[in-house]
């Protein structure tokens, strides 16, 4: 099963899938913010591609598979008249989202890391470009709506280690030279299945020494 | 007087009048919040040359424009110059500087996807590119003055439609092989005219389903 | 000494410090900001090899500096640990880290321009790029940490000024064929200076005409 997961033409369809869940969280985010229908295209655009987009600019792969593949291109406006005409729902089913946007991740930090390597970039590089695909847009989504990028923060659940660990296996899997369609399914789902335990136990990361005694003087300063 | 509206020099002087504008946008924005002149100047460029420098990026035209033309780089420098010494009378006028600003709109999205498409992407990409030449400039203005962008905002005249409309003209055009200086300007002229009339009659895009009723809700966590 | 100064593997290690303070400053936003080890990591990076990406984009030169050399990378988290395990320490030493940040300034503002002039740009645009490659980053940084960029505000000691003129000294060094390692240092150097200065007398750069009545007003709306 897992070797014909990454037949071509299903490949394709899975990063679909990944840009779809993503775009739907641009769109969902952009409702928040009370954009209107356009803000919620262009949000949905760059989240779902950005990640993309960053990567193929640093590796020289121009025009980049966002202006070349017009499924790309198409998805994340299906996933705006989505959340247009259905979002109460659609954040009803928030869980659905997440689950999907983790399945989003696992697969944007595998293609991203054997993308770049293949553009000839070195093993670590190539597994930060993997990072760099699978969080970029969410990164992008957040700075264009003008917040703090969840990506960041402290308080929300580990989301870039899943995809780095994902990334991490696969150029060491480049690295022993067992890279093959097994291998780099294997690593798409452990980032999946990694993000789906942060979020079912709450993992977060620390924050820098004695941060938390600080942190309490600046509530400290903000109510005063 | 539209075929001689595309000779090379002419294209290159309304060029320089769209940049112009744009950078008075910037400039204005830097005024507003309170930067000093070297912000202006930075916010200045990156207004005018911002959409255009996106573009020659993606499609791999390096180094893009914004840094062969002299010109392009010295006329917000002259904008910031202007704003800088005379920003309560440019601020008066500023129904002269939205005129301006929707006709560079109109130029940048048809100079804009014809350049994409001379570099090999295909019709929906240079419309988007052409698009993204329009708007790109002040969604970075917006980010780096930390304002949500007003492209997104639900509460501005349409902006980013009257420049879809304009590019995908052009790409039309193409399509049915009618590309010429006449049919250019006419979607210039569209785009522009479609900007001045959302301004004067507050053509607004809706926000999704049941987004009133939410808002309100908002509002009320607010002041609680 | 300067002669040395400029041998490939001093100018790397030069390079490298610049890196490393740059990345101080990203990190200790990090922590005042409440991000997590990872937010500190990643705004270390971009603080560090931002300006010089964006450089290496424009210019064409890819797969950038920031992905092809390992010590580019690593050392910002070799910084983020730094912070992390020492950051009261580390703010404490907030003149040193200012001295460091300075010679940053002045040694990117020199290989950003002439870097940029190896690939064939003008000399102006060099000069730009040269500025660029020195504040880029921490205009990023602040995007990220979703703040207002400390280099447009006008209540911050001049920080483009020094990277300017330093960046402009390369160029003119250029144009009367007079670049050597000497000179490179004596510009890397005076930008350097510069900045000390500023600091320590706060200069600043005015703000537009009439702007300071205004202020005013809307310290007034805002309290109101």
């Amino acid at each position: 099963m897992l070797q014909e997961l990454f037949t071509p033409s299903v490949q394709h369809a899975l990063e679909l899938v990944g840009i779809f869940v993503f775009a739907i969280s641009g769109a969902l985010l952009a409702v928040r913010k009370n954009f209107d229908v356009f803000g919620m295209a262009v949000l949905a655009e760059v989240t779902a591609l950005g990640g993309g987009l960053l990567r193929d600019l640093i590796i020289g792969a121009v025009p980049p598979a966002a202006f070349t593949d017009l499924g790309y291109f198409v998805t994340p406006l299906v996933a705006t008249g989505l959340v247009f005409f259905l979002h109460p729902h659609v954040e009803r089913i928030q869980v659905a989202v997440n689950v999907f946007d983790a399945a989003g991740l696992g697969l944007f930090c595998v293609s991203g890391a054997t993308k770049a390597y293949e553009y000839g970039l070195g093993l670590t590089a190539s597994a930060t470009l993997g990072l760099a695909t699978a969080v970029g847009g969410g990164v992008l989504r957040d700075v264009l709506a003008n917040e703090v990028p969840s990506l960041l923060r402290w308080d929300r659940d580990l989301y870039a280690v899943p995809a780095m660990v994902g990334a991490t296996m696969v150029v060491l899997c480049i690295r022993f030279d067992v890279l093959n369609p097994f291998t780099s399914g294997l690593a798409a789902v452990t980032a999946f299945l990694l993000r789906l335990l942060a979020m079912r136990y709450h993992w977060r990361a620390p924050r820098a020494w004695n941060r938390r005694s600080e942190a309490s003087e600046d509530e400290h300063k903000a109510t005063a």
